[in-house]
């Protein structure tokens, strides 16, 4: 068994209203030294071992857990720890 | 300035909705072999670098970024990257 990490970000330009009202709430609480909030999603699965395994991460990715228009991703492969 | 990368994840034991969501269309689509899919938040916060920036990071977290009833989190702290 494989534990695959997935970052998901919003692509370089394109607007981020919640990481901008995290930022702004951030100064309300008086953290005024935050000057930039990146809301992103983060994924943890995991993944039976196989031989393409990289690649099918890859396509999970592309097809289903991000949007390629707006977002890029970047993925990690670990051994998973037994729970 | 530093880059602080927070992530928050549910805490073992919490349901994830949108995790067996994903689980469930990642197996339509045909990738059985993912046996657990758990979604988390992903942040990164541009910060002005000062004394007690990682002390004020987790006060940042508890108070604001995740909730401490039902998620877990940790933060990496490194230099910024001027983009």
């Amino acid at each position: 068994m494989r534990k695959v990490t997935v970052f998901i970000t919003l692509k370089q330009g394109v607007l981020d209203p919640q990481g901008k009202a995290i930022q702004t709430s951030l100064h309300s609480l008086g953290y005024q030294e935050v000057q930039e909030a990146r809301v992103g999603k983060y994924m943890e699965l995991q993944v039976e071992d196989g031989p393409d395994l990289e690649a099918r991460v890859k396509e999970m990715c592309d097809k289903l857990l991000a949007n390629p228009v707006i977002e890029d991703y970047r993925f990690d492969v670990e051994e998973a720890v037994r729970s």
